[in-house]
């Protein structure tokens, strides 16, 4: 309770702000919202500390989040985080205080024109020269400009550079370096420096992505981030830990986003959509009776409410992450790095399986609200266009479950030689065949039932791909050719196991609820749809070994299109429960007192295409039209 | 090869002309985009004069192809085609030439602020005054605002408006009406017309989408179409024919946009997806080796080859369609409206899966070209935000697939009875359980085998849903309350006879080629592909009955997989096959010459955030890191 007054407190405080007004965001161009977004990141740091909020604390969070994304130096933060995490004490101490300050601004350059998720292939040089003991960074060819960096195209003064290491003619692999790339006096590029703007997204117009080519620029040998493995004035080179920490940065980084950037969304495009639908009249349910809302429609229902389901799923799984994370975080810290591949394991899976649901589950909601919908006034298209993005950025999907694929065909061999492996993946040992008990469509809101399924189903997708694989070798495929004729299949299996770990995670949450009886039971439907939807819409996946009969599926489809019913009646509180407010939703169609035709009629007098004049009927109506009929 | 030929010629003449060129675009502001829609249009017509290419021509197709969409007054072109469809003789003779020669722009007003799908449900009133022999037009409320329709914001001076007919305090339904609502003098609002343009979409920000308002508007007598139905000076209200011709504007345009807006998108995202996944390279598929083309990779292929063959089996179901609506009017025009119900019934339904399968298949091919797919400069970004209403206008597809299930559901009737059904659906009476015969992988390349199971699976969610809705009334449940609890799965039943009728039609096609052996073995091929990949990513509906065991299924899944690496090889003809030039493709990934990156840099120069300073620098950034370190 306290934290939802402090919640609301600072919201407001940013809402009431005009410095942070969103009302013309949709009328906006993109130099105009990269202004917007620059004012804002200036401003926000005044803010903050007038009202004593701290960078570290809750408030920050809530700052962020009431900025709606809409505000610039994001990946100064993560120019910041990185020189924690890969940065010497003394790097530390030099750097963060005036990227705190804001003496600088900061930016992450690793993707390069011609490389993302290999890592290993990025082209970029940084050769050490012993004589001057520095670096000298170059862009060997057009590929390996840098390309994407938020922050980059026209407001950092640094970046941390992602380049090949050489010394003395030896690679030693991708390794960040501190690159100064616009003066501190009058922002003009560094000598060697070429950057710029990429253009035109279908989002994050707002952000500055750049490129970045580098031409013999020399940085000194300490701006190296050496906490983990450093180059020594002789040119000798020196480990401490694994390299894979390296990608540490981008690995807290997928975890942070599945929260802000994928299930936040979905809560407010639920929110707008549902709001929407019981606002929204059309046809008639019954003869005689006026329009119906359209959220009591079983298609509307079924478009919408499992979205709901999905965003408490993926809320409670979140949390579930966080816990993992910030237990193998400390363990780093204290250079333990066992618990490293499960949790990269984990957070390549689920930040793949969540973005991925978040953006088709926005895309329907979207599609749910009809012709309105379309309009950026609904604020749907800016959600979705926006999400969209995080099925590709900090890690393409497709490569981020294959990545937990490995991982679980490891624990996989692992389970069935009776080698220990995480507790997160025991089940795998545990597979038995058998069928589902359910003998009535009131079993399937039993969650031991449709748990059990879902841990069939993984371990059958794991079980019956690794046979496969073992086969492809067996008959004299080469291994890396075999594994490619298995990954659409991984692929499968991966987001199984994620899928199953999220409904355990729902069921173990709804069971700890135990002293709050209402909320329980709300909660309790939610789970059950949430599981029922998943298997009813992947049927596929249950019905193959027979685990689930075409019988049983039938109870599965009854027990799930009951509880669209069910749920509907609460379909309104659980939206307003998320508390958004109507600025921070910014949708003419989600506002809580549900005026949504007045709204968009509003609105639409503040566009441009109303407020400024076009030359189009003096230049080419008028030389057509006039004087030719005065009246029909 | 004559028609390639001539179609070749107008491209280029179009292409060539710098009047239409879309090389800012992707730069431009909503008022830029609108102004160069009407430079176009003005163009065009001066254009297809010089060079002597007629309006009904299949020239006029090429150019609005070459255009690409972005030219105003399509609406122009619906308000002919009613006044064609549901005008008099004479309504013809007066206003078609006017409107062909640009004396007038004319618009399309159906769609209302609170009302889409549901026509009856319009508010506007247009009630007759004998005494003055007018319609006075109303808009009685803020929900019975006109919204949505296209040139009306800010050019059209007329439009065709549907509102309900009054006389003498009687309600006849909706009908359509010619109303003038700006001058033709000076382009100024007519008295009585609140008119304007409803604000930035998700894309056709080239279009001036209206809102239109009316206040005691009066229109003549004549002004109402009255082809097939009219009022009398005295007020007798007269109907010839049916009254669903009115809606058969929307039939013929939901049929005509299938080809333009859903198929044609989704071949160009295939052109750009493809070319570019033998472009980019990331990652090694072998050790040692240079790193892999993406397109080698399985589920590289997965994504992008199902997209391909769906591109082929909808431009030859389209032909189909095309077939039907073709002998559809020929009938209609000689007053027999026999075949309307199963022309409705099927354009409803081909829309609606033919839209929703191209919008998914466009952005799979967007998601599948990394962050690069992101940029607008790739063009898959504006080619999946105008797809994707392609799903909502002329019809929500839900709304319309559950008119395709109604269809379904009295000839299933019908076709159990005995009585007769049209051809195309005379297979519900054939129903049989069985299994499938497949014993191989082979088996499954087997046209007969696969399309006889989707056979089975249509008409088993059309007959297991019509016994749910039998029950259901059975147990007492009102009649429009049973169909709602059914409807969820109705849409599925109308989903997959639309796909059965496009797999089997498919299979027709590949057996006609059989005088082009060459051409035969690959579309047999795609049609395999487009076959197997929707039983393998459907599973669940062929599993279900146990029609397709889960070793067949195994089989499904090993062909279906066999077939991508088979497929790969002549992926890149098969898009070259589609024949876009780069100028209509406006692709920085997707042009012949695979010069991704190049092109990529070079026209990211040309963006205005690289063009255009920014105030951001001096206003915010300056203030904060001026002077304050000269060199770190």
């Amino acid at each position: 309770a306290e934290r939802t007054r402090l919640r609301r407190a600072v919201v407001s405080a940013i809402e009431n702000d005009p410095t942070f007004s969103r009302d013309d965001q949709y009328f906006q161009s993109q130099n105009e919202r990269y202004e917007a977004a620059v004012r804002k990141a200036v401003h926000v740091q005044k803010k903050m500390q007038e009202m004593g909020w701290s960078e570290n604390g809750p408030e920050s969070v809530y700052v962020y989040r009431a900025l709606s994304g809409d505000v610039a130096f994001l990946l100064h933060r993560v120019f910041m985080r990185s020189i924690s995490v890969l940065g010497s004490d003394k790097q530390v101490a030099k750097w963060i205080p005036l990227a705190t300050e804001f003496q600088l601004i900061g930016s992450y350059a690793q993707t390069e024109l011609g490389h993302g998720t290999y890592l290993q292939g990025l082209e970029t040089t940084a050769v050490f020269d012993i004589s001057t003991q520095e670096f000298i960074l170059n862009t060997p060819t057009i590929s390996a400009m840098k390309w994407w960096p938020g922050d980059m195209g026209r407001s950092a003064t640094h970046t941390v550079v992602f380049a090949q290491l050489y010394i003395q003619g030896k690679c030693y692999g991708v390794h960040p370096f501190i690159v100064q790339i616009r003066s501190l006096q009058d922002h003009s590029l560094c000598p060697g420096v070429i950057a710029g703007d990429i253009g035109p997204k279908m989002n994050f117009e707002h952000i500055d992505n750049g490129y970045l080519m580098l031409q013999n620029v020399r940085i000194p040998r300490e701006n190296m981030l050496n906490k983990f493995c450093e180059v020594q004035p002789d040119g000798t080179y020196l480990r401490r830990g694994s390299q894979q920490i390296n990608y540490f940065t981008m690995t807290s980084i997928r975890i942070s986003l599945i929260s802000d950037e994928a299930i936040l969304p979905l809560m407010k495009a639920c929110t707008i959509a549902i709001r929407y639908s019981v606002v929204r009249r059309q046809s008639k349910l019954k003869p005689g009776e006026e329009e119906a809302k359209i959220l009591d429609y079983q298609t509307q229902q079924e478009k919408l409410l499992p979205q709901l389901a999905a965003a408490y799923a993926f809320h409670f799984v979140n949390r579930y992450l966080q816990e993992l994370f910030n237990r193998a975080y400390k363990e780093i810290r204290g250079r333990n790095f066992a618990l490293l591949p499960e949790l990269h394991a984990f957070s390549s899976g689920f930040k793949a399986m969540i973005t991925q649901h978040c953006t088709s589950g926005v895309e329907i909601c979207l599609r749910a609200c009809g012709g309105h919908g379309y309009s950026l006034l609904s604020g749907l298209p800016s959600l979705y266009t926006k999400i969209l993005a995080s099925c590709i950025y900090e890690g393409e999907n497709t490569i981020l479950l294959l990545q937990t694929a490995r991982f679980l065909m490891k624990c996989f061999a692992a389970a069935s030689a009776g080698q220990p492996v995480p507790p997160s993946v025991t089940y795998l040992a545990a597979g038995k065949p058998g069928t589902c008990p359910a003998r009535d469509k009131v079993d399937f809101l039993s969650p031991d039932v449709y748990t059990e399924a879902y841990q069939h189903a993984a371990v059958r997708l794991l079980s019956s791909t690794a046979a496969k694989l073992q086969d492809l070798i067996q008959s004299g495929a080469e291994k890396h050719e075999a594994w490619n004729q298995c990954t659409v299949q991984l692929v499968q299996a991966a987001k199984a196991h994620c899928q199953y770990i999220t409904v355990k995670n729902f069921v173990e949450t709804v069971e700890k609820l135990e002293n709050k009886a209402g909320i329980q039971k709300i909660m309790k439907h939610l789970c059950d749809l949430f599981a029922l939807h998943g298997i009813f819409s992947n049927a596929g996946a249950f019905l193959h070994a027979g685990y689930i009969s075409g019988a049983q599926m039938d109870m599965v489809t009854a027990s799930y299109l009951d509880l669209l019913a069910v749920i509907r009646k609460d379909a309104v509180p659980l939206v307003d429960a998320f508390d958004f407010t109507d600025k921070s939703l910014n949708s003419a169609l989600g506002t809580y007192d549900g005026q949504v035709y007045q709204r968009l009629y509003e609105w639409a007098q503040k566009a441009p295409t109303n407020t400024q004049m076009s030359p189009a009927y003096e230049k080419y109506l008028k030389p057509l039209l006039h004087n030719k009929l005065s009246k029909l």
